[in-house]
C-alpha cells in the first residue's frame, strides 16, 4: 500500500493543504466557538472536513474548545493520512468515537453541527449517541471563517480560473451556426477535463445542484429557473431542468456561456457572451451597459466598499438605460444579486445584495454577473470573479469580457 | 411566456411523466402512510418531488392521508405547470403554505418528513411554522415505493442504457496506449452528452457525489475510495478523490471503465473491462470468474429469487478460484455488496449482499458488479444492469460483457 501510496501522490496534480493553513482555520473556528459558548464541534460534512482537515475521506473531526482537534477517519485510512497534517485516529463506526470522546470528557456543554446541510437522520443519531441535548447550529460560524480567503486559496481559485480561459478559448474555436447547446457543452468540458478540472462542482444546501457548463440560446436562456440563478437553460429532460439543451445556435442572437471552473476544490465561475457574426442591436445596447457595469465595479471596488453600494452603482447604469425591467431576469426569474462568493463552493458569502449589506475585506473572492434577459428572445451577460485586495479588485482570469463573435 | 413554454417542450428530448404514474405513486404512499399512521407528509427533496409531482421546479408537496394532494409552487410556475400532471398552487414563501394547510385542517397527527436527505435547519423551520411536534421519518416508506419500476420507468432505463452502449463503443476507438485516465473520461463524457446525456447522476443521502465516467488503470483502480464502491479511482485532487486521473495507459494491465448513464432522470451503471494488448494472466484469470459470475446470475435470476443468493452463488465462484482476498476490494477497501439499485438515485434498493435478505419482484432494477481488486497492481471487472422479470433477468444494454481489447 505505502509504494501504492507515493505513486497516488504522484497522480495528483494539484498540492495538499498545509499545514499552517489547518491550523489557522482550527484556531479560527475555536475562536468563534468561544464567543458563541460552544464547547466542541461535529463537523461532518465532506467540504467543511477538507476545510478543516486537509483531506475529503470519510471521517468525522471534532473540535474541542479547549484541547486539540481528533480527526476520526473511517476509510481511507492511507489516503486521510497522506492527505491530512492532522493526526489520525482510526474507527470503526460512530460507536468507537463516542467511548473516546466520553473518556476524554469532551461531551460537555453546547455542541455545534452544521445544521445547513446535515440530514435530520444524522443529527438524531449523533444526539442520541453521544447523549447530548444541547446543540446549536454553526454553519454561519464556519461560512464566515471561510469568507476570507488564504493566499493559498487564492493561488488555487488562479489555477481554476486559467481553466475557464482554456474553455472560453475553445468555445470561440468550436462555435458553428446551427450546433446545439449540448454540442457546444461536449467540447467545452472536455476541453476543461483535460485541462486538469476536478471533475464536478459543489453547491451548498438541500437541492443545490450544478453543472460544470450552461449553454444558453436565445430563448433557452429566458426560461425561468427552479434554482436562485438569473439564467440556467432548459437542460434536456424536465428531471434535471437546467443546463444546455438541443437548441440550435442562430446567427445574431447572443450564445451565453457561464462555465466553472475547478481545481483542487476551489470553484471560479465567469460568463461570456458568443454570437455567429454580430450581435442584434437590442442585444448590443444591454450589452454594452453589463460591460460598463463592470468596468465600473472593476475602477471602484477594494476593501471598505460595501457590496450594496456595487450592487446600487450597478443599478443606476441599468436605470440610465432604462432596462429595470430585464435586469438580472424578469418576473418570477428574477433573482435579487448581482455577484456571490466563490471557494470550495460556489454559493459562499458574500453577496452581492441590496438586501444585506457587507463591508468588502480583503482575501474575500466573489463572482459578479451582471446580466440581462429578454422574455423570449434571449439573454446577455459577463460574469467575472473578483478578488478583493487593499486598493482594488483583481480580476481572477485576464479573458477579455467583450463578445466574442466567431 | 406561453409560446416560450411551448418551445420549451418541445426542446426536451423525453417524456413527461404520465398523470397515470403520479396517480399511483401518490396511491401507493398513501397506503404505506395509511399503515404507519402518518397524518400528512411533506416531500421536500427534489427527486422525491419530481417522483411525485412530475417537475424538478421549487415547491412542497403535501400528501393528506385523507384528502388531495397539494403541490405548492415557488417557481418556475409555468415550467411546473407544463411538466406536472398535479394543479399547482402559486406560493411566495412558506407561510403561504401553513395558512393553507391551517385552512384546510391538514395538521392534525403524525406528519412524515425525509429524515434521510432534509437537513436540520430546514426541518427545524417546517417544525416551528407547522406547530407540529409528531414528525417522523418517511424516507423508507418511499424508497419501498421506488423500488419497483413501472414499465414507463423501465422504458427511460433502457433509454440511459442506450447511451451506456454508444459510450462503450466511443471508448473502444478511443483508448490508446499512454493516454491519460483524464482523457479517455474526456471523450467519452463528451460522446455521452452528444447522445443525450442528462449532465449528471444523483445520489442520495449525506456527502455522496459521483462523477459520470470512472476510468481506473493498473494501480489507480486499487486506491481506496472514501464511498462505499469498491473501485473509485484517484481523481485530480484530493479535494475530490474520486474518477479518472493523470495516470497513463499501459499494455496489458486493464482498464476499468465505470460509464453512469442518464436519460430522463434515470440512471444506468456499467463496467466494461478494456485493455491495449493481451490482459495479463493473473487478470485474464479474474476476469473470466467475473465473467463466469454473471452468466450464472443472468441464468439463474428471476423473480422470487433472493438476493442473498445471488450473492452467494457468485461468492462460491470466487472461492472455488481462491480470490476470495480480492472480490469487490481488498482490505479496508472491501465492500459487502455485489449489487446496487437504480432509478432516479444510483444508491437505491435493492442492495444485493449477504447482510440482508431481499426477495426479487418484478419490476426491480439493480447493477450487478462482480470486480476483483488486486492491491497496487490492478482491478478488472464487469457491471450490468438487471430489470427482474416473472421468469429471467433481462439485461439494460446489450452490450458484450468480454474484455474488449484495442
Amino acid at each position: 500500500m505505502k509504494e501504492s501510496l507515493n505513486a497516488l501522490k504522484e497522480l495528483l496534480i494539484s498540492d495538499l493543504t498545509p499545514r499552517t493553513e489547518i491550523d489557522r482555520r482550527i484556531a479560527e473556528l475555536k475562536q468563534k466557538m468561544a464567543s458563541h459558548h460552544v464547547s466542541f464541534s461535529i463537523i461532518l460534512q465532506n467540504v467543511d472536513l477538507l476545510y478543516f482537515t486537509g483531506t475529503a475521506q470519510k471521517g468525522v473531526l471534532i473540535v474541542p474548545l479547549n484541547s486539540d482537534p481528533l480527526f476520526f477517519v473511517e476509510k481511507s485510512l492511507d489516503r486521510a493520512a497522506l492527505e491530512s497534517p492532522l493526526e489520525i485516529i482510526p474507527v470503526k463506526g460512530d460507536r468507537d468515537i463516542k467511548n473516546i470522546l466520553v473518556e476524554k470528557h469532551i461531551l460537555k456543554g453546547k455542541g455545534g453541527m452544521e445544521f445547513d446541510v446535515i440530514p435530520v437522520i444524522v443529527y438524531e443519531r449523533w444526539k442520541s449517541l453521544l447523549g447530548a441535548d444541547d446543540m446549536v447550529d454553526i454553519s454561519r460560524l464556519i461560512k464566515e471563517i471561510r469568507l476570507v480567503k488564504s493566499e493559498f486559496e487564492i493561488e488555487q481559485i488562479k489555477r481554476s480560473g486559467k481553466i475557464i480561459s482554456k474553455v472560453f478559448e475553445k468555445a470561440k474555436e468550436a462555435i458553428r451556426e446551427d450546433m446545439r447547446e449540448v454540442d457546444i457543452a461536449a467540447i467545452i468540458e472536455s476541453e476543461g477535463r483535460i485541462q486538469g478540472h476536478q471533475g464536478f462542482l459543489r453547491m451548498r444546501g438541500l437541492n443545490q445542484e450544478m453543472m460544470n457548463a450552461y449553454i444558453t440560446h436565445g430563448y433557452s436562456a429566458t426560461i425561468h429557473s427552479a434554482g436562485d440563478v438569473p439564467i440556467s437553460g432548459v437542460g434536456v429532460t424536465h428531471a434535471i431542468p437546467q443546463g444546455p439543451s438541443v437548441n440550435r445556435v442562430k446567427r445574431g442572437i447572443p450564445l451565453v456561456i457561464d462555465y466553472g471552473g475547478g481545481y483542487n476544490g476551489y470553484i471560479t465561475d465567469e460568463t461570456r457572451t458568443f454570437v455567429v457574426g454580430k450581435l442584434q442591436d437590442m442585444f448590443k445596447k444591454a450589452f454594452d451597459v453589463t460591460r460598463e457595469i463592470v468596468e465600473d465595479a472593476t475602477e471602484y471596488g477594494c476593501e471598505g466598499k460595501n457590496g450594496t453600494d456595487l450592487y446600487n452603482r450597478a443599478f443606476e447604469l441599468v436605470k440610465r438605460a432604462k432596462l429595470e425591467d430585464f435586469f438580472m431576469g424578469y418576473g418570477e426569474g428574477k433573482v435579487s444579486f448581482i455577484g456571490h462568493g466563490l471557494g470550495l463552493e460556489i454559493n459562499e458569502l458574500p453577496v452581492i445584495t441590496p438586501r444585506h449589506s457587507i463591508t468588502l475585506r480583503e482575501g474575500m473572492v466573489f463572482a459578479y454577473e451582471p446580466k440581462f434577459i429578454f422574455p423570449g428572445k434571449g439573454a446577455v451577460g459577463i460574469e467575472v470573479d473578483y478578488i478583493v485586495r487593499k486598493d482594488s479588485l483583481e480580476r481572477v482570469t485576464d479573458t477579455s469580457i467583450d463578445v466574442v463573435c466567431v
